[in-house]
């Protein structure tokens, strides 16, 4: 693919989010970015030093085309590692685009999408886990999303595989040492300092391939189906839940309000609430497909909130609701609503969250039992977390050569063999920072990128 | 007006546009800003010169927020004259109002639309009218908005406005002179050069108030209303004029093409193209409501183009046509179409256009025709061009008050009542670059502004 390939153009792009806006950032990389930008401006940049801004006026065929102001980033102290100008210019789309139209006769190319982050790892900068938390990051929208990506792009992750590396390397020296003694029949001392190794590289990486699932689900969201009998105050819950992040949400000026009402935020976790209006016509014989439809949407998420009246005295049909849905095994929530309303006396199960039509107080304990449910018991930020569908593949892959290698030495297989699974598990743990790499693959992740970055 | 008045807060904004992107830059500006900003990253700010660019960490209440570039101008030697720090981070809207709420947080208060600005204006950095030209900057769309802007903001229409001022001031020591005189009677020898000079003042504030129709129309565009009869031709036309433009516009990455399908650019100015159906149903007596307003709708247009078929028999129908739309008083091109089927010995009116329909480059001959039609008459960016509605009714104000003093000098009136005419005038004069303001005045010019400008 050609945009993989490396070329050694001077690239432009606009950074900023596209439109129209006070300011905005173009962004120039490669040898000639100082050369071309200095021949737009009213100022000799060639001597500048890196790190240094400069309020100039940029004409180019004659025609001033604005005021702006350049910034320096001298190779190999830059983003991408090549001299980089940045040139930030008043926020017309008319103006961003005659200034890179401008740059673009004078020699740059426009970068591709990616390209700049590309170019930071294909110089060094970064490997290629942490390029692609860039990427994470720009799109992360809550705070544990965000957490993680800052913590892969500063490089959290690549340490930890470096360790796995190390590791892996250390094992198969040992494998190797065997194997030179192997022909003389000599069984090796450390048998079970082997062993010791491989159950803790097998349960490492089995470590970081299962956190996918919390990562993915925090990158994407906790899918939450909320569940209940008509009136049993689903939709107040559902509100007052909402409004309260919604009068969050429109304090912070910029905020995008797409599609923000299904999803709740607690404690920087998204969790995307879906209302299925489908379990309540459980009785009624037509709608028994919706009724199979609703459970597998129940089975396919993480968790589950079903809400019951506690006043109503249809309890046989949410104990059957109740058993149905516990067949699934999917964490759920049991909320009794109308407690308040409730006659002394009537007792309700522990695990059943007790709540009050009218106190909207409730929501704070709701979002806490939610918070609890899929959060107290998974949530370690503390912990490496991988978000990265690649990255878990390669995982996976890295974990199954590593059983491999172990149900290889339970059946005493040379260690030749030994070394080639080991070696297969270092490539695949090379593709996930980049040390293995292919113009494909490079292809397919930059293309994600937005341009500009 | 309270976002008028001048307070010391140190103020910020997401500067770029809104949204997500490769990166966004965050504008801090204020007696605080440095101090602020350098305790929420990991390197001393404080003693850092202006115009220098930091690679910082942003960390929070101990939490990291971003990998950032920061950017120091030193008061007075940046945009709003304070110290001011530009902050560009990763273009997460996360990011973004993260960074933004730990600077709320810290002390800075959310800047009002256009604050920085104005800040400029109050600092003595710009006069108002360089400062609206900013706006007026941002917003452009043309090439030709966008020269009118820019020369503007760099203070060509300012120092127009210095010379009138200069030479009114000169015109009324000149009347105190001879008021000094007046109760002796003595007539001035130099009546005839007050009277030169009046004429020139008039003359020069005339021009200016009449730029502004061109000067509305380039910043809003040139309505251009298109009329013909059914199967002139009109849409083949309308989509040759156009897919070029769009191809045009399309090889732009991040054009808006918002309603784009109505706009033609034409060497820089913008013209709104109204297909007028209403037009073609003259002769059907039901539709005579709207034909009479698409006669209104020609008439308020800048630019008429009539398109026939040169072919067509019901040459009589067309005559009406131009008789009646002659009697509007709007400059009209007048194409007759299918020219080239056309047999040997017709002849057309030499002021229509000749066309033929299956030729695409006739598109280029219509635009050359539009523009010398609306553009070669008028068009002379040399000149200093009014844009700004408000610049226009103090220079109506001023003209009118500068006629009063030559009635008054017509009349006899004493050089006192003359004098006060002439203060009028300065006034007026003076409410554009900002000399006379009231909080009233600069709160409605910068609340028109987007926040973070």
């Amino acid at each position: 693919m050609q945009q993989a390939s490396f070329n050694n153009n001077t690239i432009c792009a606009i950074s900023s989010p596209p439109g129209t806006g006070g300011v905005a950032l173009i962004r120039v990389s490669g040898e000639n970015a100082i050369n071309i930008c200095g021949g737009l401006v009213n100022k000799p940049l060639i001597d500048a030093e890196g790190y240094s801004a400069h309020f100039c006026t940029i004409t180019y065929k004659e025609k001033i085309l604005d005021d702006v102001v350049v910034t320096l980033f001298k190779n190999p102290h830059s983003f991408t590692g090549e001299d980089v100008i940045e040139i930030t210019c008043h926020g017309s789309e008319y103006i961003q685009q005659q200034i890179l139209e401008a740059l673009i006769e004078l020699g740059c190319s426009m970068a591709q999408p990616g390209e700049f982050s590309q170019r930071a790892f294909l110089n060094g900068k970064m490997d290629l886990s942490q390029t692609e938390a860039i990427a994470d990051l720009i799109h992360s929208k809550s705070s544990a999303a965000h957490e993680i990506a800052l913590k892969q792009m500063k490089g959290g992750f690549s340490s930890e595989l470096k360790t796995l590396r190390d590791q892996l390397i250390h094992f198969a020296s040992l494998v190797e040492l065997e194997l030179d003694f192997s022909e003389e029949d000599v069984e090796f001392a450390d048998r079970k300092e082997l062993y010791n190794l491989i159950d803790e590289l097998i349960a490492h990486v089995g470590k970081l391939k299962e956190s996918f699932q919390l990562g993915n689900a925090i990158k994407n969201g906790v899918q939450t189906v909320i569940a209940g009998r008509p009136n049993a105050g689903k939709s107040t819950l559902l509100n007052s839940l909402l409004n309260e992040e919604r009068a969050l949400v429109s304090n912070i000026p910029g905020t995008t309000r797409d599609s923000i009402e299904e999803v709740l935020n607690i404690q920087g976790i998204d969790f995307r609430l879906i209302d299925t209006a489908g379990l309540r016509e459980a009785t009624d014989k037509v709608e028994k497909m919706g009724v199979k439809r609703t459970l597998e949407k129940i089975s396919s998420s993480s968790l589950l909130i079903y809400m019951y009246d506690a006043l109503d005295t249809k309890t046989k049909e949410v104990e059957e609701d109740l058993i149905k849905l516990d067949q699934l095994n999917v964490p759920t929530l049991i909320i009794a609503n109308k407690i308040d309303l409730l006659e002394n006396g009537n007792t309700l199960p522990d695990e059943h969250l007790p709540m009050s039509a009218l106190q909207i107080d409730d929501a704070e304990k709701v979002k806490e039992s939610i918070y609890d449910l899929y959060g107290a018991k998974n949530f370690n930020l503390e912990s490496t977390i991988v978000t990265n569908a690649r990255h878990y593949q390669a995982l996976k892959k890295s974990h199954d050569d590593l059983l491999k290698v172990k149900d290889g030495m339970d059946n005493n297989i040379t260690g030749d063999f030994l070394a080639m699974d080991i070696r297969q598990v270092l490539y695949h743990l090379g593709t996930i920072t980049g040390e293995i790499t292919t113009d494909d693959l490079l292809g397919n992740i930059f293309a994600n990128f937005c341009i500009g970055k």
